[in-house]
């Protein structure tokens, strides 16, 4: 859009008409009004507040398959409804990171309903909660259906893969976004690639656009920040003496903006048995997570305070 | 060195050097002669065979501090030695990688120490033991004095975090080594500095020698392909239902090619009960880990094998 002030605008007019085509849904499927509202606000806005405390386990099939939807369709880059108000239907459906996104959704949630079938009434229940709970982790939104931390081994590491994974950029979701990953992998292929082509100098693309050298340098230096933010996380908050699994995920919990983790900080546990040192530790990750890094270390920055 | 054939003879007596004083000093120390020449070649090559069960834990403290002396000088660059040779000792201390690998061993070993004092009859011998586990899983060795397993979380967290970092590049250790971290972490550094004042331009230097852009470039890139190679084996292996904990110090202990983990795979148990599945898996990363992750990425690209 030629000015922020109109970018602004679409992108709230985006977020509003979701919100209220949720709401109206929701009604529809006979939820109450206040649920349906609070809801709704948590799931648009990938926050994941509920009002029970078995989040949404309480709630009908129809009533939770809505939410999986909508969860899905707010991790979305919102270029991609861009694109589909400026009639550009081709162009949203070959964005890259909403393929991917979408392709990583299907993928996982396959994979879970296989894993966790016997666990359910049948391939359809399992179906449901495995679509909403990594609708719920990939949003970073936080919901949950059911007590996956029940589930078998292999379909807890998926969900805590794609804690780390989070959506696309561009949406309201947290989590190291789709895109970035993309891009940090697409650069393994081309410096293969130059490896053994020297004198071919191959690029990233990303929607066939050349991907420029500070794009890529940041997202990489991210990759650093990120990992050495998290292990130090972890390390800060196992003074506790919990065990690594809660430790893992309550650090990927907070610092991706998801809320539940696994083991002691389960979907139906809380943080509360962590001291105030720790709280502190996975604080600071809810807010230099959802800034997305670099604001908050350039505040932390000396340099930044220093008169030129 | 002039040529590769010197460089290469070079690199070899310092390394029969090392060995053969390691030899001698054991002997001295009145440990039988096989023990002393299998626990030399498994010390000095930071591979970490060991010939009975409890791995190191029935020597005499003596020996086994011995052992931690020679697993951590077999961890540091070869270039120091090299500079000792030449009488450089001012360069040769100057190092940044080996000042950053001591200062690690020495802050974790410390912090460790106090973690795990009241396990152990007094300070000395908590002391004793915690240098030796960190100088053994930081060099990638895998020796054990004591079942680490039973330390409190915070130390086994100081452990987990050793075992990714790993020792000196131009060492005989594993890991992802601290010159390839030194060079990240300054470039996020660089990074922030960059955003503040963006005529300035700022460059990342080793050692007083600017860092080539490739350098940087493949450090990154060998970061990407790190973490991604280590999700994806824990969730390969996860397959086999056992917790989050042993997965991930599997991949960890197989992929730095240090040898214990914790939990399921600490120090006290070993690999046994993974499927075979699982073990190949486990099998690849100690191949891929051992060659530095790009010699076998190639190998397997099909561009590879193409004729031009």
């Amino acid at each position: 859009m030629p000015r922020v002030k109109d970018t602004a605008k679409l992108l709230y007019s985006i977020y509003i008409v979701i919100t209220v085509i949720q709401i109206v849904v929701l009604l529809l499927a006979k939820m109450p009004l206040f649920d349906t509202l609070t809801l709704t606000f948590g799931t648009v806005g990938t926050g994941g507040f509920g009002i029970k405390n078995d989040s949404l386990a309480s709630y009908t099939s129809l009533q939770q398959n809505i939410i999986t939807f909508f969860m899905i369709i707010s991790g979305i880059n919102y270029s991609f409804y861009f694109l589909i108000i400026s009639k550009k239907f081709k162009d949203a459906f070959r964005l890259e990171e909403v393929r991917c996104y979408l392709g990583i959704i299907f993928a996982a949630a396959i994979l879970i309903t296989l894993n966790i079938a016997h666990l359910y009434h049948g391939f359809a229940d399992a179906l449901k909660h495995a679509f909403f709970q990594v609708g719920s982790i990939i949003t970073t939104t936080g919901y949950s259906s059911t007590d996956f931390n029940l589930w078998p081994e292999f379909s807890k590491t998926i969900i805590i893969i794609l804690m780390i994974i989070g959506a696309c950029a561009g949406s309201t979701a947290g989590g190291f976004k789709i895109s970035r990953m993309m891009i940090l992998l697409k650069s393994v292929g081309v410096e293969l690639s130059n490896m053994i082509h020297p004198r071919e100098i191959k690029k990233i693309r990303m929607d066939g656009h050349v991907v420029k050298p500070e794009v890529l340098r940041t997202a990489h230096v991210y990759l650093v920040i990120y990992w050495s933010f998290f292990l130090l996380s972890i390390l800060l908050i196992s003074i506790d003496n919990f065990d690594f699994t809660t430790n893992f995920t309550a650090v990927a919990a907070t610092f991706n903006n998801i809320g539940p983790g696994l083991a002691g900080v389960g979907p139906m546990s809380n943080f509360n048995s962590y001291s105030i040192f720790s709280k502190l530790v996975l604080m600071i990750g809810m807010l230099i997570g959802r800034l997305e890094l670099y604001p908050i270390m350039l505040l932390l920055l000396p340099a930044t305070w220093k008169r030129k």
